[in-house]
């Protein structure tokens, strides 16, 4: 059994950390963290009742590190990189949900996210958990930057057509669509039932965060350069991020050639799915899978992409990164 | 024409009051003022776009005096009646959508809202503008309270019924479900979308404020002292309130004779349609109608009873009360 | 490894049902029936993409047998009494969704149901499969009624305060509050987004079939006739159930005295959980949990009950009583 | 006063009409029909309840002509189009709803529509009410054929800059986002509740019949031959359309003279508002508006166009080129 802490319990990517490593057949909780929350875990998390009997911890890395063997870091972005260092130092290892190592480059972290980054030596050397592309980096590493959610969509989406040469790298347009938990538990106004329901609109436009990460690691994992054009905008309801995508083929092609391209790029990954038909979030609500599909309209590649945003978008990849590092089943606590 | 202000003017209930004011024939808006904003109302109003050239004002009572005849009050209670009396003193009529004017006894709002009311002479001589039963008091007023809006579902529902001596006035339950606008505008936990929305829960209950109002209300207009049992839930749904009443008759009765009193109670009311169906909330929404209906089961008396919380249950009723103090058609921009 | 069968196999139910088989370790599923569809099983139901290959079968009781050793019976009422027989005499056992061997009288079937019962006998004869209070009833049986999903909510909550006679047996409101997906796929306006959605009403206000049901297993399980008022209301959301419960006390009791019975009932059932908090439907979205709390509100004592329908109120306990019949872990396939 | 009868008055872009032209000075509706429905109308649109007395009819085109002025055909395309031609004949003036009469060319409608186009003269001469484009055309029609809503969002958010001569007229993605109330009120499982919330898919890719609307009218408005990819996704919501257009600019621009162009095309057009923010389908949600802003990124620009598909999509419209036929305001019952 692994010892597993959470630091930041009290979000919603805690929450469902919490409930698939409750399922999890190796691992055993022992420590949620929360600066704010002092009470019972469950008090906050009031789905987990009479399921979790632990309290919430102000732990040092030092304490958790007696208690645990692996902390998955659920920190917001800067918190993070202020923490992380010293939980490694203390001898834990850790998969990281916030944004903090996933860029390489200290100026792109400084430029998008408006301060210096801490750790720029670690930055450049923390392997991105996107199991589909990096998994034979990630086992044995003691630091995993976990993707973004809208990220995972887009760059699932596109891998396999960048790597095969199939549509051009710089003319790539992402109009994705996400449920609102993705904005996280902190009240905003933005985020009020009374706004966000019955409503639909565009938000970042030109600015969004995981545009850079999109682009950097389509960049290595296809060595072209890429650039995409990302719109995201907010779907009333709970989770599910779909992303339609607008790219052009470099050559002659059909709409056949594209789909096998996809099938043979995932033929061996247990978690994502191409599908024939339109996928819809639902589909892959409440579990680890992404659904895509591609379309050749009027000399346009569409394709389609859907996962959870808390899962395969969030807490569900980091289980799967957690299964490598460990060497467990990637599936394990997934299905 | 009457010129009127908004006092407090960033909530829901006062863009809807502007939504409503803007098709009033008789009315034109001259001040809306706010404590925290200073731009174009548009500005935090976005659907008014083009369509009210104000900005928020942060104007003395007397200010306001100058611009406008008669000011609604939709301040936060305890704000309201410490600003009421200066708006009375400086000239202006006020309907007051907060609940300090509401009740009568200055120990009672003391108890239900946790601190003394500064204003209490005034508090029991405030005419309750429930039209459909003070419609007679409401001409000539300078002050208006404007009733809740789970209290207007209900009382609108039990009135009748009460007066008719049909129903025991002290064995009445009111199972209450109101959509999220009702909660404000205030970012809280509580009242975010992921909260929300795909769930259905309880609060406040014994202990709602709404239930003292109602009870009073009741009291007086039916003669007798009336308490119920009250008992509010939040529905994933912006708007509407539907009431489920249970009531035991004071004698043989039949389904005819109970919807048949509540037909004659209401015959010339314009906004209170007694319908045969079960009525649903979407059958009143964005309108001033409360839809009523009534069964008989098993001995029971059952009211349903639905309206918009944002309209029949705040601001179109506090129009329809501003109709009324002019001698205004009572229908004047409400249809 | 038990073989098992779905009969009926393209409702919400038997999604669900599926989706909790895939992940229960003793179980294979080896046939999945339809008279309408043939062709893939995920091409019903998309999210099951890759993790399913089965296609729709038209089976005869006797090719099921021969495939399976129990069939979760799927079928609407009626059309499930007239197959269980069958389905019986070839051998196989069966957990029956349909409400067709709930009821144990005949003639009441027929009352609530218009249409005689063709299996009267085996109609007294079969076990309600709601474990939390027939467990000791349901290993080795061939047959098990599973409970209706308002029908377990609202016993749930009421059958300990009944067993501790705490509580009036003929006093009782049940006023409760459904998702849409209890009303199932088959096409009605009724059920349309557009009419669901932003809405909320009560319907079959006095005849719901779930009211003998309710009845008649409190009646057995309190030896004392049980008469209940129930009043049931669709909910814009997918899933889950309020139930909000109004009774009489018997004797002078105290709001801690009823908690405790309530504590006491289930202290030993692993999916029951008696919270301080009133329960919200979405701490329980998704689970095979109950959460129940009490009240004792102006001499009434309140109960706040809350299940996922599709899940604790159809597909959930039809697995719970699977795992019992076969004497497997009662949470097996389940957390 | 108008005399107006509706055609086909049991969906949901007849009762929108309704609410609206029971608020409009210069009608009187003297007539709604149904082929399938007998009773009051305020039986099947609840809303309506005791504020219009009315039952359904089946009334010839004669006896129609006889009750009313005007007829808002609400029908389904095709039978649109076999019913028209007797409406006009009979002395009628008409406003179509449906598709039948907004392409010009017959040849078209056959490959789009999959059957022959019976009116085929009337079809090439048949005005295309947005009175954006053709305010000009419209008095003085007896038919006018009232504008698909995605084809309204898109068409407004493109004429501008396309009739300035501002973008590529054949490199245009058109991502639009609709809700649920666009399918109407025919029951199909792809509408249900359980199938649209909590969900979000893409639709009818590269063959939904707006394109070649979309196409025919911006060439014939921008002189230049229109191309357009448009792909459509359904929304958890009731109303709303939201286009998130991607198109390229034909020469060097900026930000600025973009959105100018926007501005100078609409300053006088009431019900289009050009705003700086990012448009929210609720801003615009029950009302006659469309809300456009412009953005200009990484050498695309982007056009955000927001309206309410049953109403500025649909029925609002349809009001407004009514009001122009009859030379009244352009607004009137449409604020």
């Amino acid at each position: 059994m692994i010892r597993v802490a959470i630091q930041g319990g009290t979000g919603y990517t805690a929450l469902e950390l919490l409930r698939i490593l409750l399922r999890h057949p190796q691992v055993e909780i022992t420590a949620v963290t929360s600066r704010s929350e002092t009470g019972a875990v469950s008090d906050v998390h009031k789905s987990l009742s009479g399921r979790l009997e632990l309290n919430f911890t102000n732990d040092s890395p030092e304490e958790l590190a007696e208690k645990a063997d692996l902390c998955f870091c659920c920190l917001p972005h800067r918190a993070s990189m202020e923490t992380i260092p010293s939980l490694l130092a203390a001898g834990l290892k850790v998969v990281d949900l916030s944004a903090d190592y996933r860029l390489s480059d200290p100026a792109a972290y400084e430029k998008w996210y408006g301060h210096v980054h801490v750790d720029p030596t670690r930055l450049g050397a923390t392997v991105y958990g996107l199991p589909e592309l990096f998994s034979a980096e990630i086992p044995g590493q003691s630091l995993i930057a976990n993707p973004g959610c809208y990220t995972s969509t887009s760059i699932l989406a596109l891998a396999p057509l960048l790597i095969a040469n199939l549509i051009h790298p710089t003319d790539i347009i992402i109009d994705a669509k996400s449920g609102v938990s993705g904005a996280g538990r902190t009240p905003k106004v933005e985020t009020l039932f009374s706004e966000c329901n019955e409503n639909f609109s565009a938000y970042g436009v030109g600015n969004h965060r995981h545009t850079p990460e999109i682009e950097e690691v389509l960049t290595r994992a296809s060595g072209q350069k890429v650039d995409v054009l990302f719109t995201p905008h907010l779907v009333p309801m709970d989770r599910g991020i779909l992303a339609t995508i607008y790219a052009t083929p470099v050559r002659e092609t059909t709409a056949e050639e594209i789909q096998q391209a996809m099938h043979d790029f995932y033929r061996d990954r247990p978690f994502v799915k191409v599908v024939g038909h339109l996928p819809r979030t639902k589909d892959v609500s409440g579990t680890n899978f992404c659904h895509l599909t591609t379309r050749f309209v009027r000399g346009k590649v569409l394709i389609f992409s859907v996962l959870d945003n808390l899962i395969k978008g969030a807490s569900g990849v980091a289980v799967q990164n957690f299964n490598l590092m460990y060497g467990f089943e990637e599936t394990a606590g997934l299905l």
